[in-house]
C-alpha cells in the first residue's frame, strides 16, 4: 500500500500533466502559430488568441486542415481567451506588449500562469533584430510581472524557438529555458515545453533570468542571419535527472 | 600551378595557422592555468603571467610536470608577457581587470590581439555569481577595448567555458563564441580555441555580442550550481562551414 508521501508525489504528478486547455494570446503570429500546432499536434486543448476573432478562428482551422478535424484547436479575441484559460502563452512583439497587456489584465483569471516568450529585441523600434533594448524592470518578462494582477504567475520561456523551428514538422534542436519565481508553474511549463519533440525542458531558475534568455535570442538571430540558417541553443553538462524531453 | 588567389588563400591559412606564443594573463588562476594547460598539451608555446614572476614560474613547472619536459611553458611577470606576445588571453577577475589592464597598457605590443575572457560577475562586488553587473561600455570586453591603445585588436571568447571543464582531461563540451571588429583577429582566435578537444568555435559577430556571451556565464553558472555538475553552451542548426574544431 502506497503511503501517504508518495500518494501525495502521484497526485501532484498527475496535476502537473493534467491537460488544461492552453491560450496562445497573438496566436495568429508566427512565433504563437507554431507553437499552437505542434501542441494540437502533442493532443492539448488550444485557445488560438488575436485581436481579432475571426483572423484566430481563421488559424485555428488551417490547424485542423494540417492535423485533422480531431485536433483541439479554436480561435477568439485575445480577451476572450485569457477569461477561459488557467494557463497563457504570450506570443507578441515588443512594441505592443506592454499597451495589450494592460488591455488584458482584467481578463487574466487570478492564480493564472502567464508564459512570456516575449524578446525586446531593437527591431521593434525600427533597430536591428542582433539587438535587444534595455528594459526597465530588466526583461520584458519581468515587465510583464509588473504588469498582471498580483497572484498571476509569470514564467519566461520559448524566447529561443525560433518560428522556423516551430513551423518544420521535425524534432525542434532547442532547449527550452524556463523560468519563474513560482516552483510550480514553471514545473507546469516545463511540461508543456516538453509536449514538443526535441525540445528539452530545463529549469533556468528565477525570474530575473529571463534578462539572458532574451539577450540570446539576439545572439541567435545574428547566427541565423550570417549563416542563412535557423540556430537553437542546448545547455550541456546536466544531468538526465534536469531535462524534460528530448 | 595555382593561380594567384589561391596562393593568397593558403598563405592566409598559413598565417592564421601559424604557431605564435600565447600570453596568459592570470594564468596562475583557475581559468587562465586551465587554458594554459590545454594549449601547451596541443603544443603551442604558452607564457604564464603573474604579477608575481615566481608564482608564474611554478605555474609553469607544474603544467611541465604533468605534460613532460618537452611542453613549452614559461613563467614570467604580467608585464614582461605582454611585451613579448602578439597574443594575449586575459583572465582575471573582474574587480581587477580595469585597474591592471590600466598598468599592462603600455607593455601591451601595437597590432596585439587581446583575448578577453572576463566576466562582470556580481560576485566581484560581494554579490552572486549567477547575476552579472551592468558595464558603462557594455560588456568588460568593451571597456577593455577602451582602455588599450588604438591599433590592439580586442576580441571576446572563453566566457562560457568553466575552469573545471578545462581542468579535466576529457573533450571540453562546450562551443566557444568568438566576437571581435576585426574578422582576421576573430579567425586566429577560433584557430585557438579549436586547438583544445571538444571546442567547436564559432564567429559570434561584432564585439558588442560580448554583452550575451558574458551574461550567459551567469545563466551556466545557476545550471551548475543548481545540478551540482559544470554545463556549458552548444549553438544548434549551424552548418558545418561555420564550426571550427569539436
Amino acid at each position: 500500500m502506497p503511503n501517504r508521501r508518495s500518494q501525495r508525489n502521484s497526485h501532484d504528478r498527475a496535476r502537473l500533466k493534467a491537460a488544461r486547455p492552453i491560450g496562445v494570446i497573438g496566436g495568429t503570429g508566427a512565433q504563437g502559430f507554431g507553437l499552437a500546432l505542434r501542441w494540437a499536434q502533442a493532443g492539448e486543448t488550444v485557445l488560438i488568441g488575436s485581436r481579432d476573432a475571426a483572423r484566430a478562428q481563421h488559424a485555428a482551422e488551417k490547424i485542423k486542415k494540417k492535423l485533422g478535424p480531431h485536433a483541439k484547436v479554436t480561435g477568439d479575441e485575445n480577451r476572450a481567451v485569457c477569461a477561459a484559460c488557467d494557463l497563457i502563452v504570450l506570443t507578441l512583439p515588443f512594441e505592443g506588449h506592454a499597451t495589450l497587456l494592460k488591455e488584458l489584465k482584467p481578463s487574466i483569471r487570478p492564480g493564472a500562469i502567464v508564459v512570456d516568450t516575449t524578446v525586446p529585441l531593437d527591431a521593434s523600434v525600427g533597430g536591428r533584430a542582433t539587438r535587444t533594448l534595455t528594459v526597465w524592470q530588466g526583461s520584458a518578462a519581468e515587465q510583464t510581472a509588473e504588469l498582471v494582477l498580483v497572484g498571476v504567475k509569470v514564467v519566461a520561456a520559448f524566447q529561443n524557438v525560433g518560428a522556423r523551428l516551430l513551423a518544420d514538422d521535425g524534432p525542434v534542436e532547442c532547449d527550452v529555458i524556463v523560468c519563474g519565481d513560482d516552483r510550480e508553474a514553471v514545473e507546469i511549463v516545463r511540461h508543456l515545453a516538453a509536449k514538443i519533440p526535441g525540445i528539452r525542458a530545463l529549469d533556468g531558475g528565477p525570474l530575473e533570468n529571463a534578462r539572458v534568455l532574451e539577450q540570446i535570442t539576439a545572439l541567435l538571430i545574428g547566427f541565423s542571419v550570417r549563416n542563412k540558417t535557423h540556430c537553437g541553443i542546448r545547455i550541456t553538462g546536466l544531468p538526465n535527472s534536469a531535462i524534460l524531453g528530448g
